[in-house]
């Protein structure tokens, strides 16, 4: 069977530059799905299941519930959510029949997966406007690779964003940062990045750093380049309102901030107080933003994350306005306590309010589209901004970016974080199970907020994390204000971290390998065994393990207090035991069931029948970790070849042929 | 090694009546506890466990995390959490030492039980006035048993209470419990019970009954008595402020409800607005609170639970006072945005405030003890209260009561519900976990709201709840307003949830049996394996299994979209299928780990060598069931014996001869 792909369009959609290939839109009958009043529905099979959907909340198979594509600045990653910070309306049904969908459609859209009927898949937009691709292919795989060549190349980002990172928000000053940097340093805890939230700003403002906490910033960031550490600031959506703030007197000049019917410029509140918000969607206002990223590029930063770009408001000027005065008539004496309920509503109803939404417009190409039609678009083109501006300021050197929300098309200018999650031990597991679906939207470069981004950790949670952190392109901290510290340093077992860290750095050569090989191939680097296995019924079922490349298979342990897992294997492996990069020992398994003990200062996975996993012994940083040399653990029986990516990891000449060698093993 | 048990006094406690036993305080040392500044400190070995600590969040293992005796109106149940609504201050060490230590202290009580560092429990009360238990005995089990004893004996409930109920917050009127009785009826799926919540009742006022809705409430309850249906309301901790109201009226005449310190009763806000709240720490009050629930038995009403007993507070009068004239003195025009979380965080701060529960007093024996001292004792007072009454008003019969909150003492008049949980699949397995912590601090009669009492539900996850509900003595579907509608006959598969919830009624002489025979010897009716196979590394490990009874282990499927689960077996075992109870397969295990197919549809559990299962082909409800043939399941490869206690369910005759039977089966 051969892969084929159908784009039908409905309506006038608008563009959202999701798709990079040309095709011919087909009149007539979508295939698969039938269209009935306000929905699309599709039968659904005893055995069908769903995969896809990226940034979003339950397991890989994602039938049995409800979800919508309208990203949120929503903390709550909990199991009755719909919708978290990215829209991503690319799925695949898997079962009596075998099929893709993308749903080209930047509005609000919601995808009843089995949730109201276990047996149907309903589908409502809120108009019938979008184009609709249908992917035909033999094998799910087929169908993601040939989705990913229609949506265009994943981002790469340099090399050394695949290092170790530590955020917090609350790094208020330089030596906030150096005492960090220290602490890893100190104990020979590998390292190459800190992440910069908020709290450099002055005030809060984009482009701008707070000269009392940070006063010769690019005299800080080549300090910390001489300790082979990266800096990467954070920037929002929002620009603060403030009489003679450059960012802001230019773009109410310009006319680049979104504005509401009457066309004065929106006003909302985010971390600065009072905002405008850029209007990404407009190609010149996207364009100036982008040069904003110049002020700190000319300091020496070579990395940006983008935050609160769903966009996060807090509350708009008028509403909050509206919300005090109706307050100020209320008389407590009279209040029963359904108005009491009312009112704690009202307030809490301030934040990322849907009536907001509908109050600000875009301009596109001269056309006035109100926000809410096109919501999903809005961090996918801040980012796009960036993206753009770095190649033009920088055609020859890979920027380090990532982003909150997203929409697919995004992911060719930069990956994501999985936003604020929790010190949860299931957050855990939803790291794990987001990353295929993330995957098959595009997305490569993602990670969690190891640790958990809200409430205490614990130690033992941080370590189980970083287990499974140290697989994932983006590893890593990230711990929210007021929380407990959760540096690798700040605990008891610092050995342990130290170790668990060092494996990352010494398995670099196949992950950063992997990851080139996936994204110049428009292949996923994370793969359900359900995918790789086809007809597998355990394969199926399984939630909690992934294969990382070629040649691994992960299985982390996920629950407190367990000194093992169960773990399937769907073929022979070799199972492989690491306490450090000089403590490794390998076992060979069988096809089957196992429980496996995993202590809690182990890392274990599985090496594939005649694959191999290039390693070195590791650094403390990734250049240092670059010069050791390469040495092979493989599962060879007889002999083997692996195809090793390399390159120096800051230029984008992907496709020279010099990057790819070939490491044989014979036994 | 003989059980001991010692009872050191500190300061002057505060009388709780928890412990039943006369011991007499021993001066000196604590064993085991160091007490340093303000904590008792225990040291930690690496394979430590630690277990009890009743309804609480995470795994039945609790190290590894920061608890607090608090009793809160706390419906987010996620791993963050540190208090529920209960206290339970009993807890296990088994490791290197094996002992179990019962706090008896009414006040909040701080329990780091390896969350700060991970080889350290440190226990830190609010002030150095309370009874410790320290028990030691050969096993875990020995050291429960001994405790259980010391506590007194658990409640039992009348044998009808063990049927299967429903229950949601919003059943209006007649009709609507009409209705519920008939989708039930119609569809032939069981039901014993109908629970009615705060709908029920005139303004949410206590012991009336809203006459618009209910015109002829004693008939009603006749006519649902006819349908085999027992009706359940719900009792409210706050007593409306209302002239006229007669439990009002009288309770203010007689000085029965909590005091501000000036004398004057306290104003909180509950479901009927303004409210008192009686005074159930005082004996007189208490008293005169219990008999108000004659209203209802008068009325043929022989069963209720007792609800917002935390105390839950919406708000306090005085606190709504101050806050609202804090806002109205805003002004939003020169608020920036830590002045809009300042006002947010004030109005959600207005429910549950800690302040309020330093504001009000109780009189214990004539004296004056500010609430927050006393704060967990609250609802188990409430529910005394009817314990009590019930014990005077009908001597003879069993009366159903259970309640949210609770501390240790509370067992001996009521059971428990887990409160309001979510429709996750992770509050299944938190439902299965809370199981045995429960059953060690005595509480024998408790169970969850299945399919989850907040949020949407899936037919899926209600279907798997029941497969777990069948077999906890409080077998009950519950929901809030506004969320889906779960009642088994509201999904597609109504086959499978009549066979499902056919099983309890099948499976009856066997739970009945084993929880009467637990609860008169002071045993737990839910254990974990751990406990059961002491010494077995996995048995330590399992964390979603359980032994029920004597006979038999469960191993309920708590996922989505899984066809299957892991199971360890500790010893060989019979595997139990069943699709209904006239569909059953067996299948003999030897020990070891299994990947286990279980369908939706299905229940699977496991007999343990020698044992006996009775039952029956089950029936519409109880009465119907009681009369069918009793048969056996068993795993018996010579013969065996089975201890059945059987009585008619309403007398209180526990301990008559007659109530036990051998049943011996010989292969």
């Amino acid at each position: 069977m051969k892969n084929s792909i159908r784009k039908i369009t409905i309506g006038k959609p608008i563009h959202t530059d999701a798709v990079v290939a040309k095709l011919t839109a087909e009149k007539g009958k979508i295939p698969y799905l039938k269209r009935e009043d306000k929905s699309f529905i599709y039968k659904l099979g005893t055995e069908d299941r769903i995969y896809g959907l990226g940034e979003n909340v339950r397991g890989i198979n994602k039938r049995g519930w409800i979800y919508e594509s309208n990203c949120a600045d929503q903390p709550n990653h909990t199991e009755s959510q719909h919708s978290l910070y990215g829209a991503h309306n690319f799925f695949v049904i898997d079962g009596k029949e075998r099929f893709g969908v993308f749903l080209d459609y930047p509005g609000k859209l919601t995808l009843d997966m089995g949730y109201t009927r276990m047996d149907e898949v309903r589908i409502t937009p809120e108009d019938w406007n979008m184009d609709v691709y249908i992917i035909e292919g033999k094998e799910v795989l087929d169908i993601v690779k040939a989705f990913r060549t229609l949506i265009g190349r994943s981002y790469i980002p340099p090399k050394w964003a695949f290092g170790y990172g530590q955020s917090r928000w609350g790094y208020q000053s330089e030596d906030d940062i150096r005492k960090v940097v220290k602490g890893y340093r100190d104990n020979d805890i590998p390292i190459d990045s800190v992440y910069m939230d908020i709290d450099y700003m002055e005030r809060f403002k984009d482009f701008t750093v707070n000269e009392e906490t940070f006063p010769d910033f690019p005299k800080f960031v080549t300090e910390m380049e001489k300790e082979h550490i990266h800096l990467v600031p954070i920037i929002d959506a929002g620009v603060k309102i403030e009489k003679g703030y450059e960012t802001y007197e230019e773009g109410v000049e310009k006319g680049y901030f979104c504005k509401e019917k009457d066309g004065t410029d929106f006003v909302g509140a985010v971390w600065p107080g009072r905002v405008h918000f850029p209007d990404f969607l407009n190609k010149d206002a996207r364009k100036w933003f982008g040069k904003q990223y110049k002020f700190l590029l000319d300091q020496g930063i070579e990395g940006f994350w983008n935050d609160m770009n769903e966009p996060s408001i807090f509350y708009s000027e008028k509403n909050l306005e509206a919300v005090m005065k109706k307050i100020q008539k209320m008389d407590n004496r009279d209040m029963d306590m359904w108005e009491v309920f009312g009112f704690r509503d009202m307030v809490n109803g301030l934040a990322n309010n849907p009536e907001d939404y509908k109050s600000f417009y875009h301009d596109m190409d001269g056309t006035k589209v109100r926000h809410d039609k096109v919501h999903n678009l809005y961090g996918y083109n801040m980012t796009r901004a960036a993206g753009e501006a770095f190649e033009e300021l920088c055609p020859d050197k890979r920027i380090l970016i990532f982003s909150r929300s997203s929409y697919i098309g995004m992911h060719r200018y930069g990956g994501t974080w999985m936003g604020d999650n929790q010190s949860w031990w299931s957050h855990l597991l939803l790291n794990l199970q987001m990353l295929p679906s993330l995957n098959m939207c595009g997305f490569l470069y993602t990670g969690a907020d190891l640790g958990g981004f809200g409430a205490d950790t614990t130690e033992d949670l941080v370590l189980r994390w970083l287990e499974l952190g140290i697989f994932t392109p983006l590893m890593r901290n990230h711990a929210a204000l007021g929380t407990r510290e959760q540096e690798a340093y700040q605990f008891t077992n610092k050995e342990a971290f130290k170790n668990i860290i060092g494996i990352r750095y010494g398995l670099m050569p196949y992950l950063y390998s992997e990851y080139m090989k996936a994204a110049l191939r428009d292949e996923m680097l994370f793969v359900p065994l359900a995918f790789a296995y086809p007809g597998d019924k355990y394969a199926q079922q399984t939630e909690d393990q992934l294969l990382l490349g070629e040649s691994i298979m992960i299985a982390p342990v996920y629950t407190q207090n367990a000194t093992g897992r169960y773990v399937y294997l769907p073929e022979k492996m070799k199972l492989v035991r690491m306490k450090s990069m000089k403590d490794i020992k390998t076992e060979v398994l069988e096809k089957g069931h196992y429980y496996i003990d995993v202590a809690l200062d182990e890392v274990v996975f599985f090496i594939r029948p005649e694959k191999i996993v290039p390693y070195t012994m590791g650094g403390q940083f990734l250049e240092e970790a670059e010069k050791q040399e390469l040495k092979t653990l493989h599962f060879v029986t007889d002999k083997a070849e692996y195809e090793l990516y390399e390159d120096e990891g800051y230029e984008k000449d992907y496709e020279n042929p010099n990057h790819y060698k070939t490491i044989k093993v014979e036994v």
